[in-house]
Formats: C-alpha cells, structure tokens, sequence
C-alpha cells in the first residue's frame, strides 16, 4: 500500500512536470521541403543564441563598464571605440566609424523640488527634460496649474501666465501594447514646454512617462520648436506617485507654492559616429539588409533595454549567420545608430550617405523596445513584401513570434522607407518596458539573458528569411 | 529653415512612438454577433483588472505579511485564515474549508557545505531537498563521484558504494519552454536518493533546477519511494554555478572531501485546509467550473510566483466575474489548494471529497506556471471540447494568448480527470520562472503588476467562455 501511496504520488509530481511541458513544439509537418531547411537554420539560430550567445556578456561590459551614454558624453565616446572594437572581434568582413554631429545637452547638478503643505516639506524626486533651459540659479517658485493635456493647457490660455503647469495626463492602463499608452501621452512631454512657453508660463513639470505608480522621474527629449528664447521655460519630469500626490494636494490647497531647481543646458554641437561593421554579400553584394540598434541612450540609469538590448542583438544577428555559416547572398550591415534619443542624427545621416553614394537598401530590421520575451515583428513595407513576410509565421510561431502585423518599424531605420525597402521593427513583450524607460531603473539587472538571446535569434531569423526570399520571386518584387 | 528642422524631428520622434504601437489592436470585423459580446465582455475583463484589479495588492499581502507557508507551517495556517477572510471580503456566495491532513517536513537550521581545494575552503550555497532526513548532527563528509543523470547513476551500480553522488544535469537551454528543459531534469532531484540509497551511497547532491548559472540552491520534493529507512540518504540541492565550479574542481582533484550538514525532519502530519468559495450557477448550480491554484509554498523566498500568483489570479477570476456583473449559469468555484508542493494532499482531498459527493465538475482551470506575461491555455480534454476552446483563439490572440493546445492542466486538478471534464491550464511566458523557483529570490518585487493582472483577465476570459459555451451545443457535447 505504501508502494503504491509512493508511486502514485510520483507519478502525480513529475506529471505535474510534464505537464506543463506542452506548449512551443516545434511542428514541421505542415511545411514545405524548402521550408523544413528554413526551419532547421531557424533552429540552429535559437539553439546557437541559448547555448553559445555573447550578447548578454557584451551587454553587461555596455552597461556596467560604460553606462550610460547621452550624445555629446565622454561615455558615448567610449561606446563608440567599445563598438567599433566589438564588431572587429565578431570578425565581421568590414568595419568603420561613419562621422556625424550630435546635439550635446548636459544635466548639470542633480535637480531639486519640493513643496510645503501642512507645514511639511514634499520633496519630488524630479528630472530635467532633454533640450531644457535651465532653471534661475536659485530656482523657480511659483503656484501650479494642472492639466491633462496639451489641448488642455492650449484652451486655459491667458491662465496658464506666470504659473508652473502641471501635465499629469497618465497613462491608458487598459491598452495592451503599452508603445500605445506612451503615445498617447509623449506629447504633453515633447511639446508641453513650447506650448505653455507661448502662453506665457513660468515652467513646466510633467507626469513621468510610465505604467502604473513609481517613485522614479522619467526623462526624454523635449523641444522648444521655433519658440523665441526669451519664451522658452524649463520643463522637467517628475514621478508618477509624485504626480499623484501633488494632484491631491493641489485639491486641498490650491494656492501651493511649487520649487525645483535644474542646471541643464545645451552646449555646441559634438563630432560622434555611427558604428557601422557588415558581412559582404555572395550574390548580390551590392544589396544591403541593415540591421541596427542605437548605441547612445540617456544618462540616467545604463541605457540597457533603451537600447544596449538593441545593439548587441543586432550584432549578435552576424554572430549567429556566421557561427552558422550562413553566407547571406546580400549583404548584411550590422549599424549601431548614434543620437536616437534626443535628435535621431545617426539615423539622419546613415540614409543621407546611404542616398549620396547610391546605395541599394533592400531591407532592415531594428531593435528599439527593449529586451524582453519575442512577440513578433511589425512590417513596414509594399504590400507584396508585407504579406511575404507574415507567410514566415509558421517558420517563426514556434518561437513565440506571433504578431507578424503591418506597422511601423524604428526611429533609426524609418528614414530609408521607399516603396521597395522592406523595413521591420523588432515587437518584444511591451509590459515591462515602461517600468524602466528613460530612468535610473534601466539597468544591466533588468535584462533577462534568456529573453536576450531568444530576440537575437528572432531577429537572425528573420534576417536569414528575407536574404533568402526578398527579391527572388517575381511575384514578390515591388 | 529652423522651424522646418525642429518640426521634422518632432515628427520624427512622435513618429517613432507612434511606429511601436502596432501590435495588439482588437479587430472585431471577423466576428459573428454574439463573438462580438463575448469580445466585449473579454475586454471588459481586461480594462477592469488593468484599472481597478486587487491581485497585485493581494499578493503583496500574502507573500510580504505572511510569506514562505510549507505544508504544516505557521505561514501555511495563516495563509487559511488569510484566504478565508479574502474570499468573504470578495462576497463570494460562500466560503469554506475544506480539512486534509497534510504532510509536516521541517528545514531545521540553515544548511552548510564546503569543500577544500588548493587549500582554500569554498563553500557551497546548499539546502536540503523536502522531506529528505537530516545528516548526522556533525555532517557528512565523503569522495565525490559526478553523474549526469539518474540512467547513469544506475549504470555505476556499486561503484556509488560510501560516496556522496553528485547529480549535474544541466537544463536543455535550447527548449523554448523552459518547463520542458526542468521535465528533463527533476528525476535527479525526485528520486536520486532513492536510486543511491539503494546503491549504497552516503549521500545525494543535486544541481538546482534553474536555467543558466546562479548562487541560489532551489530546493524542491524528493521521495524514497519504498527504500527502507535504513537505506535513506540524505540529500541538497547546490547552486547552478557552485555545481559548475565542483564538477571543474572534481577534475582536478577527483578525491577532494565534500562536507554538507542539515538538521531537516518529518515530522508527523499536520491538519490544514484547501480554501473554498464559488459564485453560485443561475441556471445550472450543481455543474462546477473550478480555478485554482495553491496556497503552500516553500520555506525559501515567499512563495510569490509559486504560487501566490495563481492563487490571487483565481480569486481576481471571481471578482473580474462580480464587478462585471456577470452571472454564471455554472457555479464558478475558486479553490486555494494545499500542499502541491510535497504531496499534493489538498488536490487529491478536494477530487475525493467531490466524488463522495456525487458533484459534476464541468471544467477545471489552473495557474501554477508563474505570473508572467500570457502566453495561452493548455487543454486537457475530449476532443470536441478541445476543438471548442481552441475555436476561441479569435478572441483571445489580441491580448497574447495565441497558444491553445492541447495538453496536461495542472497538479492540482488533474485528479478531477474524466471524459466529461474540460480541464485548463494557464501558460504565461516561461523564459524567467526557473530563476525564482523553490528559492530565496520567488519574492513579490519579482512580479510585475500589469503581467499578473493580464493574467488574472485572460483566466476569467476562459471561465466565461467555458460558463457559456461548455456544455450547450449538442455538437460539443462528449
């Protein structure tokens, strides 16, 4: 009896095991013999990035020994002689430094705020905006006004003079996709300052760009548009629990006097680079695929999922073909972009070049959202070219790569878009990314090594998927 | 010329928001009328736990408040009388517990391991494997022999004789999910002990059950299956990295003494109690849909993604149902099992306790996979009843759930297994679980708000198909 207490208690624990062992088999019963040798380089690729990837090791020397990396910065510098470097020992057929100038907007001292209400000083953990004036040496008090948007604040007017407004629009939790809920709410952020600047405000502070309530201050770019500099106000970003607290407070006192203090400013100019390394093409060498990331990121925390994830995957992609053997009929460039974050020069330049020397981009594929699980890819391309790539889905499902949808792809590959350049952007799971985006919180520890390495492989397999098939077949030409 | 320059980048960067926002966009076109309610009941779910959801807080309450609750504990009763008064405060129609008697193993003190190589002492981070017996009271010291797998340990026969075996199977990295790589494993932690034992061997050591290397000893459930106390041995787990650094030493010095102590017992069993309340049926009151998940946990950690996740989501099922004023036609019971974790004594109770009380069980949905991102359902159940939840995929593919399939549903209520049982578990992502599983790191930080509510939304997605669909088309009928 107790043998068979034993055994059946066995049997229900490793049961318990194997049952939850039933999702993501690879099926390959459905497929063509030509898509069967797809499938078994896509799983080379997987079994590669799990079991011999470098990425995860490249990103913690990005992230820890250099950090983070603002354009203009001594750390983007060293990024760009750490990526140039990087790229040489992958063993990569070519690599160069492509010269650009980047905006070179400073910090300065760590910022201030606080506020008194019931007799208690609030200090509100805050953060300058990207591109923002600074504020007086001493500081800036004044009575705030709250909105919820930038529509808001415009209709307010005359109102809004003299007063420090308050954009504390939050984001949408119920949208899924939380790129969605950011875009929504990003305007508040880029514009809110030039907005309240015309209409005579003393300064702006807005509500962090995030899900849900933290006590962290989420930076990003700003810009004045063609504001006069005697009508541009400082503009900061302070906490979403913060944003929270004040909002209550202001209901209670109305009248409360505001203070932060920030020392920013933009200096000249900088000369930086784009880091730019590419395996020659068999066939068609003349033909590029560009895969890329962007290697500056802000200064507060290490700049890992925003967008050192990025970066090494892609390079991580000509690991994987060559560990693989794979020669890629096209050429693959491998591209770490410089200045996404506040001005996308990198990007700017990479395609003015790439018109001025004739070259012929058939396709790329950026990785700008972070690290995270692999969700799929959103295809921005002629509509042969868009169904061409959802047909993949059965060669990429098994790898959790679902969402093969028409979209948008990257800031840094956006500007090469023509009707016969096939563009993707790289969709991990969006639920984290905003817990961490543009703040101190975006570090090395945030990056899981195996959802790392799962988004290497996707994206060298869709890599190795449009070498193969863009711009073979007739019925897919543009 | 400026204001062309500065309105281009800020169309370059909103665009670049706007360009990541493609993905999880609810299409209703393809829907039949009453697919089109379901779809907006579904989103309902979804918009109220991402809004007003209470999982997140729950669960910080339990594993925070109460945390780490083995079967037998003082934590495992509080949790009872925590999961009780939850249920009541939710206003489930009734509440109730259920008795079982459950098995009561102790860890005693912390465990110690070290061994001595080129004159340096390393020591190992250990713990004792549930319900294994204590080392005598001044340890266990012995000779080392590796072994990869129990088949291996087999072929050994007496050479294990007097020698602690070292267990060191490692994860399959290359299986996408990663309970198929712990499935390939778990047999050295579940009965190398016993194998050994009757071998002879002084003790067991065992690799932990975790992905890639790290410094945490995961401990788990093992039996002696029917060995005589006499042959019993005792048996750990050792660290990921640990077990590499032993198995490197090992080549070095194949004699070297590896010392561990732990002090753990059996004690006798214990009373305790499966929490029990349901949502009584309009139509159908005697037919039961149960979810579930359970309410003991290991000592280490708290116990928060195994399975304080499950067991907050199966309750936010019925709150997501209330707050939506969603009337079952089944009665939807929630039940918060006992003991999964080393004996599965609350499952087996519950399915004979609705046996003798002739209770029909219509469906089953467990989360005990962790509180990450959805990814699908696992269907144990007849086929037609499988066709029919796989037909739901159109409207749960938007918020993640794209794998549907069939498979095993989960310890705890795989006992209510018959042909006329549609029985579901959930599959969130899998890439992170085995980083926190049975150790000190299964902590509340590890869980992130939205993936846990998404969770807690998709299951109650189910519990609505499965309330309306089940059981009301003769042609799904078993």
């Amino acid at each position: 009896m107790k043998k068979i207490i034993t055994l059946v208690s066995a049997i229900a624990i490793l049961g318990a095991c194997a049952e939850k062992n039933s999702t993501n088999t690879i099926t390959t019963s459905a497929l063509s013999s030509e898509e069967k040798k797809d499938s078994t380089h896509i799983k080379q690729f997987f079994n590669t990035a799990l079991t011999e990837g470098k990425s995860y090791e490249w990103l913690r020397d990005l992230t820890q020994n250099i950090g983070g990396r603002l354009s203009g910065s001594p750390e983007a510098a060293k990024a760009v002689v750490w990526g140039e470097q990087l790229m040489k020992n992958v063993g990569l057929d070519s690599v160069w430094l492509q010269p650009v100038m980047v905006p070179h907007w400073v910090r300065g001292e760590k910022e201030q705020a606080y506020y008194t209400i019931n007799n208690q000083q609030k200090q509100v953990p805050i953060c300058a905006l990207g591109f923002s004036i600074a504020t007086p040496e001493n500081g800036i008090t004044g009575e705030v006004v709250e909105v919820k948007s930038l529509d808001e604040a415009k209709k307010m007017g005359d109102q809004l003079s003299g007063k420090i407004v308050f954009f504390n629009g939050a984001f949408d939790e119920t949208l899924i996709n939380t790129f969605q809920a950011y875009g929504g709410c990003v305007g508040q952020r880029f514009s809110g300052a030039r907005v309240c600047g015309e209409l005579g405000a003393k300064a702006v502070i807005v509500r962090s760009m995030t899900n849900g309530i933290n006590d962290y201050p989420h930076t990003g770019t700003m810009s004045y548009g063609d504001l006069p500099e005697d009508k541009q106000i400082p503009a900061a970003a302070i906490s979403s629990r913060a944003a929270e607290n004040l909002s209550n407070d202001l209901k209670a006192n109305p009248n409360l006097q505001f203070y932060f203090k920030q020392s920013c400013k933009t200096l000249p100019d900088a000369p930086s680079h784009n880091v730019i390394g590419e395996i020659k093409g068999t066939e068609n060498p003349e033909k590029i695929i560009v895969v890329g990331g962007h290697l500056d990121s802000w200064d507060l925390g290490e700049g890992a999922h925003d967008d050192g994830t990025g970066v090494v995957q892609s390079l991580e992609v000509a690991y994987l073909l060559k560990k693989n053997n794979i020669k890629p009929k096209n050429t693959i460039r491998v591209v770490f972009f410089m200045n996404e974050e506040n001005g996308t020069r990198g990007a700017k330049e990479y395609a003015k070049q790439a018109k001025l020397n004739n070259e012929i981009h058939v396709a790329g594929l950026e990785s700008d959202a972070g690290g995270h699980t692999p969700r799929g890819f959103s295809i921005d391309a002629n509509k042969n070219n868009t169904e061409l790539v959802k047909s993949w889905k059965k060669l990429l499902a098994p790898y959790g790569l679902h969402d093969l949808i028409k979209g948008g792809s990257g800031a840094d590959i956006s500007p090469l878009k023509n009707n016969e350049v096939t563009l993707v952007g790289y969709r991990p799971d969006s639920q984290r990314y905003f817990d961490y985006h543009h703040t101190v919180t975006d570090t090395f520890d945030k990056v899981n090594k195996r959802e790392l390495e799962l988004g290497s492989a996707s994206m060298a397999s869709l890599v190795y998927l449009m070498d193969k098939y863009l711009y073979t077949d007739d019925k897919v030409k543009p």
